[in-house]
């Protein structure tokens, strides 16, 4: 008995998030049915960052307190024997008593991938975010960099967010061209709900020329969600990694091959 | 009126095959019921390949004659318009009158990918086949050299191939680890009919101990299917690219960045 930490992959497609809701998909919710098969326990499963509906983590980082008597590689295999295949436990191993992957987070790294091109992507569908206007890379590049720091995101919050401040300190923000791909990296300590998407969506508009890309600054400081983009779809979200210590989050920020 | 190149890409795990058959989904059968109702004329689509039931193509070539009015660029247009989210078209050009892509090709480049880990692939897990023991891939590459250059490919020929001689050159073969992922990249003139998973089936063999690589040599001596490693699924096999040029194709052999 002990805490355990798990390294999680899944593809968000079919989940209402991360987040259990009775009657609905989630990934915490096949995640607690696959504990309880597998243990006979109703286990609790908490996460670092509780993903919107049709987002996809790479690394999510969550926590369960094992009651069963499985090592945790045993638990990671016989979980991965239960859960859907667009879930997988990558590892498990023991954690500190009172780990909580959500207050003991320092920093997450989200990417955002937009594929610019007037054909339509095949094989990374579901992953990506299909723009056929050709989009000025530098442009929204200059428009992300006024976004790097501490600010009132208000004019990026969803409309279904409840968080009590909307401050937040982004730490990196760029823009990369892989044609056809568009990258986006984003690392910040906490975001608001469909913050990132959000700031995407308004990216967008300044690369497709509609807007220039000093508005940027403008919507930021009206605070007002009428003045920012639409939310560009969840498909092209993924969380790439978690990092729980200072260090390695501040090496990781900027360096954009960090959690491949 | 003329012939039309196309370059497509598909994910063939819904199809049974790129070859038409009645009542059951083909590549073949999606595009030509897409010409069909773009343009109003019953038209054929012949490809370089015909790639087996649940084989992917990133860069399949096929031809057909175009009898509607509509300029290339416009007949990929509409036709990814009508084309269900799994086949696309990449690139349509005017092409030389009689140009036969199967006739015509001067080499292709396959790919198979095998996920060699512990955990199951989540993200791409319509694209791998997910190989649980540890694999030794300079054995696996020992094997596959054995097989470079023109041989009779009896011993890993389909149950159901019905080709009528079973020679067949092969210009390149080889296994690279990129973790948790083995690529085999092959490069052949032609092929018989589930050839490259045959191989790759005894090469897995060989991986993991069960056969000691020099058996290969008496498998394709042997000449007899029996003798040979179990088919590998079709879902890790991808038609890369197709060379018409013999410059480009030697080029190409060896290269496995080439098609990428």
């Amino acid at each position: 008995m002990g805490e355990v930490r798990l390294l999680i992959a899944y593809q968000g497609t079919r989940y209402r998030g991360w987040q259990i809701q009775p009657d609905e998909p989630t990934v915490q919710g096949v995640l607690e049915e696959a504990c309880f098969k597998m243990t006979g326990h109703k286990t609790r499963v908490t996460a670092a960052s509780r993903t919107d509906s049709g987002v996809h983590a790479a690394e999510q980082v969550a926590c369960l307190v094992n009651e069963s008597r499985h090592v945790p590689a045993a638990l990671r295999d016989g979980l991965n024997a239960l859960l859907p295949d667009d879930v997988v436990v990558l590892e498990a191993r023991e954690a500190p008593a009172g780990f909580d992957p959500r207050r003991h987070a320092m920093g997450k790294h989200y990417r955002y991938i937009i594929h610019n091109s007037r054909v339509r992507p095949v094989f990374e569908r579901n992953y990506r975010w299909h723009v056929k206007n050709p989009l000025d890379v530098a442009a929204m590049n200059r428009a992300a960099g006024v976004l790097v720091g501490e600010h009132d995101f208000s004019a990026f919050r969803g409309s279904n967010c409840t968080a009590k401040t909307t401050v937040r300190m982004l730490d990196g923000l760029a823009w990369r061209s892989e044609p056809p791909a568009l990258v986006l990296d984003v690392w910040g300590r906490g975001f608001l709900k469909q913050m990132v998407r959000n700031i995407v969506g308004t990216c967008v508009e300044i690369g497709r020329g509609r807007w220039p890309a000093g508005k940027m600054a403008d919507i930021l400081q009206s605070r007002r969600r009428e003045e920012a983009g639409l939310t560009a779809p969840a498909q092209g979200l993924c969380l790439l990694k978690v990092c729980f210590d200072e260090e390695e989050y501040r090496r990781a920020v900027g360096a954009p091959d960090q959690g491949d």
